[in-house]
């Protein structure tokens, strides 16, 4: 069963600081059960039936396990939304997980992955985590303020100006080799108007947004635990985040995220007439 | 003044655990130097006069200079060959140094970038260290070892089997865009032969790949100062490094590396064949 918008569930602010600190202890929980597996002897699936390579880790699906096991004494009355479990719905508010984020980065000992945490109100996310917990770092948000944590080093997430692509820093996971043409040939119409292009990142890369480092992302394919997450995150540190065509990114599919609107505006703009 | 081959200069193998050993203390050094300047306000310059984006770094600079004064000290004989400072010849043994490999990852905040330092006699770099100071991680190898360390995690790197490029993990920097369409062509063939591809990495992949995490690694228009140091940690761990038709990599160019000799070969192959 697939995530679905509904009714708008309210949040009260000392809720969701109350929320946030669960996430954020969720995020932990999920780092230590993950780490013993990164870089060991890690028992690769195959999940897909046949044809595409789809790994999945026993360290994937036990960091999920753990996380639900934890929601479901904290907030029994929550809903679940992951990668590896089946979706279980709850009173309103829905918590939507991916246990590791960059399935393939981790798989091949790279950094840049990590716990994702989101909570749902029925339309958007009212707030994310993202935890590597090998560099033992945690970006979160609230949609109005983002933060950075790693050990005695926190910090306010603040994205960057920039006027426009051709100052832009543009990151994506992949290359587009593997979407449609008119994907491909818009995402690589704007890479060519950009300064700058950086590929890998997974969450990582939404994360670097936020904190000012990288102002445009773009990519296809993306599930919603792939994405809300990450959008409090951007959006706490005065960053947009969309679909192609300017909807909700809350449900995935094509997503276009900036630091600045006017890098935002001008990615879609060069998006839709290449498209 | 580039680096040139000359008649091998030999060392034994007590002279060669003291240069690992100082190595190894050049690159913490350098970490030092470089760490403030990461995800803070760099200075960045424009190195090329035109066009291409060429980004220097103050960090960069600023890790070279500790660096070779290092080694003014402790080897006032030996050369050094770098990418930021003029190529200073020695009396037979020169240290190949990059400050910062994976300019581009560390100024987008990313983790893939490292210090490299090299020992090189002449024909081969005859010790390799690859430092990652932000995760404290060292990479080191003398050709016939190949070691990790992060803090009390020490352990011998060994690259892994593979029997062929349809269970390889390919990984490589860039996605060959703006290589030469023979360079272009050769890379995709290997591509769409493998199990997986990585985007993304500098040294970090090759450090990875001497893991036993990534079978193989394709790059074009690697300097010697990218090269040398990855050389003998690749080699030390059990893999295979030369440049696409076979030849001694240590001058750079177009470098195809393998955890197995098999995959390097088929590997090669394909590469000539599609080039």
């Amino acid at each position: 069963m697939s995530l679905r918008y509904h009714a708008r569930q309210s949040v009260s602010v000392a809720q969701l600081a109350r929320y946030l600190e669960s996430a954020l202890r969720f995020a932990q929980g999920a780092g230590e059960v993950i780490l013993p597996y990164f870089r060991g002897n890690i028992e690769i699936e195959n999940k897909a039936s046949e044809g595409r390579f789809d790994p999945v880790t026993a360290a994937d699906r036990a960091a999920e396990k753990r996380i639900r096991d934890e929601i479901a004494v904290a907030f029994p009355g929550h809903g679940v939304f992951g990668e590896e479990h089946a979706h279980q719905p709850g009173d309103g508010l829905t918590w939507v997980v991916d246990p590791i984020d960059g399935t393939r980065a981790f798989m091949t000992g790279m950094l840049h992955w990590g716990v994702l945490i989101a909570l749902f109100d029925g339309e958007e996310p009212i707030l994310g985590v993202m935890h590597q917990p090998f560099t033992g770092e945690y970006f979160f948000g609230t949609n109005t303020e983002a933060r950075y944590r790693r050990g005695s080093d926190q910090r306010t997430l603040r994205a960057r100006q920039c006027d426009g692509l051709a100052h832009a820093t543009l990151a994506s996971t992949g290359a587009f080799l593997n979407a449609s043409v008119e994907d491909h040939d818009a995402f690589h119409a704007v890479r060519r108007s950009v300064r700058l292009t950086r590929y890998g990142g997974d969450c990582y890369l939404y994360c670097l947004l936020a904190m000012g480092l990288i102002d445009l992302a773009i990519e296809v394919d993306l599930k919603p635990y792939d994405i809300q997450a990450l959008t409090p995150i951007i959006r706490g540190a005065g960053g947009v985040v969309t679909t192609w065509d300017g909807g909700n990114p809350a449900m995935g599919g094509r997503i276009v995220a900036a630091g600045d609107s006017r890098v935002h505006r001008a990615a879609m703009e060069m998006l839709e007439k290449h498209g």
